[in-house]
């Protein structure tokens, strides 16, 4: 994929600051399942996503998760790279989700071009407002919705990612996906199950009533 | 207060962009109480705070709400002026919780700034980080954190912030800025009474035992 499908200010940046992007941006490849960045420790550089699917996920000190945000093809991950403000004080894990292919942008010299260029740094500051917009959207639905419904909104949505009424998640993976317990969401799909909506078999969720999922 | 006080890299724009700045704020009061932002409805612009304090909060469909973060004397309040980057999507509530004095910045000639400025819009960058932070730490007490101990924590940074034991607080009013139900805190305060933490009477929660509430 080209960089300029990553920037669509591409044209407002000097001919050297779109060479220096070009020549700093590596191809790299990751495995579903490869952490690619966790808390503080690492400073990785910006994800522009090529190909597959990225996770970032908030982890609690004793171990539970959930999940903030999903990157896709032609999505840029920037908190992969948030030694390059000061002011992100808080850890994230990002992890593919799929086979993942991107391009790495180091982040000392992203840092250096953004100090140079008001067009992209404005950009950058697009890409975080919709990133605060997500967890924010999140945030809502943590503090005000039922957990009926954003597990029901959460096996659509999942279905539509994999494109099939059959799940392979594991009760503990949704709890982690959801920031809960496995009890919590082991109970809630046997209700889910006993009202026919879906059809539970060991590691699999299959959607049997999606109106029915849809209407909650 | 000078506008430079608020913008660390005031020595970087240049005399025209410290120029346009100072001639487009204006010097703004609100009384304690009064609503200065609410949802999408309004793009009042950056409020830079002078004097006082302000509260930015989320609303559920139904009413509920939660404090997200406050304003103090020096900070800079971005997202009273979201309609400057289309990538916000959450509505938040901006209110005066003291008198407060601010200098507001018109949202079109800020943005025009950060256009030509790379400094102007990476500093915006890192107001726009700072409190997408505060968010995510919300994020991980709400998910994470008991109930008494987000109740203690409150209890004590609202009697720093009065610089007093006794609280004027409802438990509407406490509630609302925990994102719970009235009933919720109630039991709890009861509950911290019982233990010697607090004395309760109509409309005021007064701190009796500090030690023991930091000890949660």
């Amino acid at each position: 994929m080209e960089l300029a499908a990553f920037f669509p200010m591409w044209d407002q940046l000097t001919e050297t600051q779109r060479q220096t992007l070009t020549q700093i941006a590596v191809r790299r490849q990751a495995q579903a399942g490869a952490v690619l960045h966790r808390g503080s420790d690492d400073c990785l550089g910006l994800l522009l996503v090529e190909s597959g699917q990225l996770r970032a996920s908030l982890l609690s000190p004793e171990g539970r998760e959930i999940t903030i945000y999903r990157l896709f093809p032609r999505d840029i991950c920037l908190l992969s790279a948030s030694c390059m403000m000061r002011s992100i004080q808080f850890d994230i894990t990002i992890e593919a989700e799929k086979d993942t292919q991107f391009l790495l942008v180091p982040p000392d010299r992203f840092q250096a071009l953004m100090a140079q260029s008001a067009p992209l740094a404005n950009y950058t500051n697009e890409i975080m407002a919709s990133r605060f917009s997500e967890v924010m959207w999140l945030m809502e639905q943590v503090m005000w919705k039922r957990f009926d419904q954003r597990l029901a909104q959460f096996l659509l949505e999942e279905s539509a990612l994999e494109g099939s009424q059959t799940l392979y998640l594991t009760h503990e993976k949704i709890a982690n996906h959801l920031g809960t317990a496995r009890e919590v969401v082991t109970r809630m799909l046997r209700y889910f199950q006993s009202e026919g909506m879906v059809q539970l078999r060991r590691g699999v969720v299959e959607l049997t009533d999606r109106a029915k999922l849809e209407a909650m």
